[in-house]
């Protein structure tokens, strides 16, 4: 059994973007237009062919199970407009991600974005993710932690701001990927400095913060590898103690993860070899950031099993940790057969 | 013959802190005080005192001979006050810096901050450049690739805009090690993600650039292990393979090299596995952001030399490589005896 926890619909049927392209045209005339909600035409015929011939084929070659999918997070967009516009955006969007599951639901189970939206509190976020696991049986969710789309003017995690958030997170028991946009800062780069730094960032925030003491329950994914921070695991560990902060695994074990999006077999290696197995869950991105693949191996640089199979840093017992048994405990309300 | 390329002058003596806090103190009255070629005084044996007792000492405990050494890196502070405020602490700065390696010759070789100013164009910071190695020696410098502290506001490192500075650092055949400064922003934290998110942005700037095509013999040294950087390197090559870019070690290896600033075993071992030992520069930044002792290994977490005399990935030449030749290959100007 394998659980690839980090897939996004990249390859939605083009009504999808040509509904997104209308709101900003909208707004490019009102930026404080109101969105009503509303239904993007897609049909299921479409859906089915946008996902078999791409991410259903490519778990199938790859043999991964069940991919926890949501919707594609550089188009999450949460700077775009105002509330209204994210709201309407996001409900479609899960939605969309729900249809999905529906058709697959043996290779798919849903994960949500939410409405943020720079300088608005988390009111609509909560009520969107309640929707979606209370009503639509989704699992988790992606939280931007810069809203602003690289400028990072909105709060620290660390700050109250968050709270109402990680409540219900607490309270439906589902763990959130912190997962930032597309960046529109024109000194970040979308899939490598701005992803990488962001997971850093966010790291730092929590490490920093008393989030963990004041919900101890509390789950949070970071994404890509942990960015830089397995590369820089002593930098860290040093700094915490410098810090009086106390040993950094008991610090932050209890409650966050890494994925495995890590594209090189030296890379996997290092996250294997550093954090501790229950904090590691399997994860490849695809079809994301990365598509194409490596000259020297052969497979596409996203094809992530292939350096977790092939690694000698854990045992057989630690791998199925890692593909399965962690996302199976970190993701409660996933149920397999 | 084991040469530290990344030292900063952390130990000062207190009229130097002094003397930028009454610089501090006067912009807040007002912003746009010109300051006049001014000094700090003090004395040879304070500076011989804070360096004896610190730097020397851990250099002499660790078996190291020589450092390249700066300014203290977060004390730069390009954002704080207006161009004159940057130029005259950053004159003083550099003479600091030129004392000291007059005081301990054997020990220290001086490298230059920069008066950069965010809005103000280079003409000051080359001049600054021209001076400390024309006239004073100095055989290489660092650059802050975000004068603004965190906001990312001014140009990328791939812009027309740093081309004037990047033609002095050819003609002199000296490298710039890129260095952000302290963070003002209040989602950064200085040295973990503001550090490390920042080398990994700097490399994606110039990743992207035509910067070695203009400048073919242009030398950038990319600090704490490249940031994210060789953690991701599958991640990194098959982004510049996606995007038609070419193959990524031809496009940077002839002009970018990663210092050895990472705190832990597993971490340079990585680095040596993944990046070409040509491109490495040996550093422990020295004392700088860990200064506590690790109680896994009992030593110094900054004392990296340990980690590379440790590692298994490369052998006794490449060593001695990643330890002086590399470093008197990249800055040129360095003769040792």
């Amino acid at each position: 059994m394998i659980i690839d926890c980090h897939g996004h619909y990249t390859t939605t049927p083009p009504a999808v973007e040509a509904y997104r392209n209308r709101q900003k045209d909208i707004l490019k005339t009102n930026p404080d237009h109101i969105f009503e909600t509303d239904d993007i035409d897609v049909s299921d015929d479409e859906i089915r062919e946008s996902i078999a011939c791409n991410q259903l084929k490519l778990q199938q070659e790859r043999g991964t199970d069940l991919t926890i999918f949501s919707p594609r997070a550089n188009w999450m967009g949460h700077h775009i407009g105002n509330a209204s516009t994210s709201r309407v955006w996001t409900e479609q969007q899960n939605n969309l991600i729900r249809r999905v599951c529906d058709l697959f639901p043996q290779n798919f189970v849903p994960v949500c974005q939410l409405p943020q939206s720079p300088g608005t509190d988390l009111t609509a976020s909560i009520a969107e993710l309640e929707r979606c696991v209370t009503k639509m049986g989704f699992i988790g969710c992606n939280l931007n932690p810069d809203p602003t789309g690289g400028y990072w003017s909105e709060a620290r995690l660390g700050d109250r701001y968050w709270y109402p958030f990680y409540e219900k997170l607490v309270e439906l028991d589902v763990p959130a990927m912190i997962h930032v946009s597309g960046a529109c800062h024109h000194a970040m780069d979308t899939t490598s400095s701005y992803y990488l730094g962001a997971d850093t960032t966010a790291f730092v925030h929590l490490m920093l913060s008393d989030v963990f003491k004041d919900f101890p329950t509390l789950k949070i994914i970071i994404p890509h590898g942990g960015g830089a921070v397995p590369y820089h695991w002593g930098r860290f560990r040093g700094i915490a103690q410098d810090m009086g902060i106390a040993d950094l695994d008991q610090r932050v074990f209890g409650n966050i993860f890494f994925d495995t999006c890590v594209y090189h077999q030296q890379g996997i290696d290092l996250l294997l070899d550093v954090i501790p197995t229950a904090n590691i869950l399997f994860a490849s991105e695809m079809i994301g950031a990365v598509r194409g693949i490596d000259p020297r191996t052969g497979h596409h640089y996203d094809d992530t099993r292939i350096y977790i199979d092939a690694s000698d840093r854990v045992d057989a017992a630690a791998k199925r940790q890692i593909f399965a048994e962690n996302a199976l405990r970190v993701f409660s309300r996933l149920k397999v057969a």
